[in-house]
């Protein structure tokens, strides 16, 4: 019988253990999804795979899954930043869980000149990544950072790492992704305002950098992001 | 100095037109957005470019636009036809947003097999794409079809038309857009459900389909949208 419901857990998965089951989490699976003993339950914890589990004990404000096998191994997603400037919440959650499901390693707020929100919900938007990798079949799930300026981000930027970001200003001097190497790789998406041109002074002057066009209209941040996601997962990353 | 308002109006553009406002326009250009005369507004209707014009007569019920001069020529989209089967309201709504900003010239919702939808609202879809064309900068505004079956439509198909899908269960058997050429084409993002067993036996018998894999994770059906315009606009459209 296959597995009506994917969660992801803190816990250790392998043969013989036992993961015990947070009230939500109870809730959730008995109250809401009706499983009863014995019923399949596929866990992942970002590193060991993801396990068919059973329903060993269930209860109101708790309960165990007894791991049976592994049905999935770890698959590593490439080691790849998001990194966005916050926008609408509707938005930034979106943007969030598309990153999760395209694949990102790391989702990076950051704040740049022209960025409305100087704050944050780290907590919601680490849930959404949790939520978009148990829905897309991902054994990972991306760590979202707190908000970081996109300033001091650059000003110690590490030299292995490369960075593709977008700038509909500087469409003439594409470097685009002909070229590139895999290895270790960062997605800039600039605020709806657009980068300030200190910033993208900064940006161009970034050995690591390459500029990429994503065609003649303007798009959302959050469209871009798909978009860049992939461009970048067809030409480096793990849709070759 | 530039326009802070783009709107799409049906009514012809060009030198020395002068075009009347509707009572929505009106309350939008001077109650909400403040426009006095002579401030430009910048008008498209899908046949003449964008047009520079300038408030010629403002009033609570109409008003008039003044046409000064073409600041963009007319820049169709590639004949390219997006069909998809409509989910939730909110994410029905994005894909069309979608579809208009990455440049489809045709957004056809379909209803398949597994389609739990069998109505949409017409009339709220075409609204949400000319919104996304005013944000965008697109002269177009892509055309929202009514709900078409996905069995006569294919049953019907256009010879000289491609299609690209996208097909989880089938990964091994990839076409791709490797060797693909330009001309007329569509893009079938199938339901969250997945295509039935005699869809997809006769998706795979149409000569014009391209099968295309979109990374090792499932792509909710908005992501694969925007995921399979850019591979599209990349490799074929107008991205190049």
């Amino acid at each position: 019988m296959k597995a009506k419901v994917r969660l992801y857990v803190e816990h250790p998965l392998g043969a013989g253990q036992s993961v015990p089951l947070t009230r939500e989490q109870a809730h959730y699976l008995f109250g809401v999804m009706r499983l009863g003993l014995g019923d399949p339950v596929a866990l992942f914890n970002g590193r060991d795979g993801e396990w068919r589990t059973t329903v060993a004990e269930s209860g109101k404000r708790g309960g165990v899954l007894a791991c049976v096998e592994q049905s999935r191994p770890l698959q590593m997603p490439p080691d790849l930043w998001l990194l966005f400037a916050p926008i609408k919440k509707a938005r930034t959650d979106f943007i969030v869980e598309k990153a999760a499901e395209m694949g990102a390693a790391r989702i990076v707020p950051v704040q740049t000149e022209f960025t409305n929100s100087d704050r944050i919900r780290q907590d919601r938007l680490q849930a959404h990544a949790i939520e978009a990798a148990e829905q897309c079949g991902g054994t990972v799930v991306p760590e979202v950072t707190d908000l970081q300026k996109l300033d001091r981000l650059l000003a110690d930027w590490p030299e292995e790492r490369q960075l593709m970001f977008c700038d509909e200003a500087e469409a003439g001097v594409l470097k685009g992704l002909a070229g590139a190497t895999p290895g270790p790789w960062a997605i800039l998406i600039g605020p709806e305002g657009g980068f300030s041109p200190a910033e993208r002074t900064r940006l161009h002057a970034l050995p690591q950098a390459h500029v990429v066009a994503l065609g003649p209209r303007i798009l959302r941040a959050d469209t871009a992001a798909v978009a860049a996601l992939t461009l970048w997962q067809t030409a480096l990353g793990d849709w070759r």
